[in-house]
């Protein structure tokens, strides 16, 4: 177990944006148990069948992305050729899910690995290839499918295994934005890439104990290099800790000083409603933060209900083999400052 | 299928690094085999066993990770916290040998997917971030094992599996780099990310005519928007096509017109003595470019001896489940204009 490590903070972490980068349009895509869920009737399209017209799980999850990138671009009216670049990620096996949803596309593509918090690092390095001039348009997707991470992560879905009340509800879900370097939207000002951090956490049934101490470690440096603190903003987001990860979250900075109960949320809380759907811990997976930041919290930035916002992907960074050799699962949260700006 | 589109080439796709980021440090290790080849005594360190004190193949090359960024650290005499981000991706699920391997150092973190091009995926990004200021010092670790590739990929060791005259030999080897936005050593000039392209192939065992057209799609690319051609260069070596692949590309660019013979070379001819060594094909795998280029085409652009280098890092982006669903294997070549400067 390595400890976090924001006691011995001696380097520069944050990274500023000068040049307005902004995040100007998104889609979101998702299945039959997220169109129940809360934020529902925000998505632009849906399959009650979560299958997507296809006839395996992975090739229904890179349907999703090649649905929900191709929607994106209908949304602007564009064409490929007039983006730049498309960074893309998921949880699978080699990241086929976006290799494969994505390849019809004549874009210059790279793909990222950040688990769940890929929509975050993908939103922070297509805000820096802006800000720097490098690209004008690029275009972040993600995508993830409980059935495909089920039988990858944990068991297929016809053995009908047991959750335990930790364990989170992988959200069947892909996101598509556009990061301009001009424009209007929900601007990027900041970025600050993460430490990994091991919590000695190895129960790959309760991630947001395991992601928790990182996105306390991200948020405490940002704090600290910032001079800010939780009332600084008017929303706080974590991409998936769920409500094991958002209870230890908030007693963890409690313990630091820091009150988050009125700015602090997390997108695994989001996704479903918990009276109602079985979900256990909450919502996970790359497509849950990629969703509640198109669904709601964007168009939440960019209407001027929330000026400042930090969205903090988290990411758990384990596989099946590393779980069956009892390896800790190391947590990774990326930090994205965005803001609204009048006119 | 889907066709390399160099054809209908409209949108600008090179991107120009200003401000001389470059590499200038690295650092290699492999194993066994890896020792014997042409290339053996280059290495920093390396393991007769290829189990670097470890009791899997996983945590092998993990270990590889940490002692090959360890290293770099020490060829320089730095500390963790004199680098900004460290960027690192493999071929293992969930990129775990990269974020176990790297978990000790308390540096910020994002992996990145590339397949077999994330070394030059790594560079380009590493460059960028110097380039534009974000960071001073960006690390790139990669590396891939033999043993946990053909059991990810193919089948573990024990089964004794029977290989074709096209499979190629994942080099068991890890790279780390430094890049800098100042300093001496191998200039970062431009950076042309890779359109993936499908060329119908679905066989697993050979890769090299998989990503060959993705490697022509993204030299003709670069050269039609330069201006310049084989003979601009003193070296134009991909990443691990191998002899098949090779092969594919000299003839495909002879028909488009680019005669290749005399610059052109390719990292999995490299790292085997193809008399002496059962390798099949060449070698393969993130380690492969790592490698050659540590031990071997940087230490040769430093010394003067080549003064324009373009590296075109290559990736299959295929997973074991595509594979058994029958999907074609896709690839995607990104390329990095390296240079020589004087004083």
């Amino acid at each position: 177990m390595r400890r976090a490590s924001y006691r011995k903070m001696t380097i520069t972490m944050i990274i500023k944006l000068k040049n307005s980068p902004v995040i100007t349009c998104f889609s979101c895509v998702g299945g039959k148990e997220e169109r129940k869920g809360p934020l529902g009737d925000k998505l632009d399209f849906y399959d009650e069948t979560d299958r997507f017209d296809k006839n395996t799980w992975e090739k229904a999850e890179s349907e999703m992305q090649r649905r929900v990138f191709n929607h994106l671009l209908s949304k602007r009216d564009l064409k490929a050729t007039d983006v730049d670049i498309l960074i893309a990620g998921d949880l699978i096996n080699q990241c086929t899910s976006s290799s494969y949803g994505l390849l019809s596309f004549d874009i210059p593509y790279f793909g990222i690995y950040g688990a769940c918090s890929t929509a975050a690092l993908g939103l922070a390095l297509g805000g820096i290839l802006c800000d720097g001039g490098y690209v004008k348009r690029a275009a972040v997707v993600t995508s993830s499918h409980f059935c495909s991470a089920e039988r990858q992560f944990r068991f297929p879905l016809e053995y009908g295994s047991q959750r335990t009340p930790t364990s989170q509800h992988t959200a069947t879900a892909a996101g598509a934005f556009f990061v301009e370097s001009s424009g209007s939207g929900a601007y990027i000002d900041e970025v600050l890439f993460g430490i990994t951090v091991d919590a000695g956490i190895a129960d790959a049934n309760n991630m947001g104990a395991a992601m928790a101490p990182a996105a306390v470690d991200t948020l405490v440096k940002y704090f600290r290099e910032s001079g800010t603190g939780p009332e600084s903003f008017d929303l706080i987001v974590t991409g998936d800790l769920g409500y094991e990860g958002h209870r230890i979250v908030t007693e963890m900075m409690l313990q630091l000083g820091y009150d988050m109960k009125n700015v602090y949320n997390d997108c695994g809380l989001m996704l479903y409603d918990r009276q109602k759907q079985d979900m256990h811990a909450g919502a996970s997976g790359c497509g849950c933060s990629a969703f509640a930041m198109a669904a709601s919290i964007l168009p939440d930035i960019i209407s001027g209900k929330y000026k400042n916002v930090l969205f903090l992907g988290s990411g758990a960074l384990l596989s099946q083999a590393s779980v069956l050799q009892g390896e800790n699962i190391p947590g990774v949260v990326h930090l994205v400052k965005l803001s609204h700006r009048e006119g």
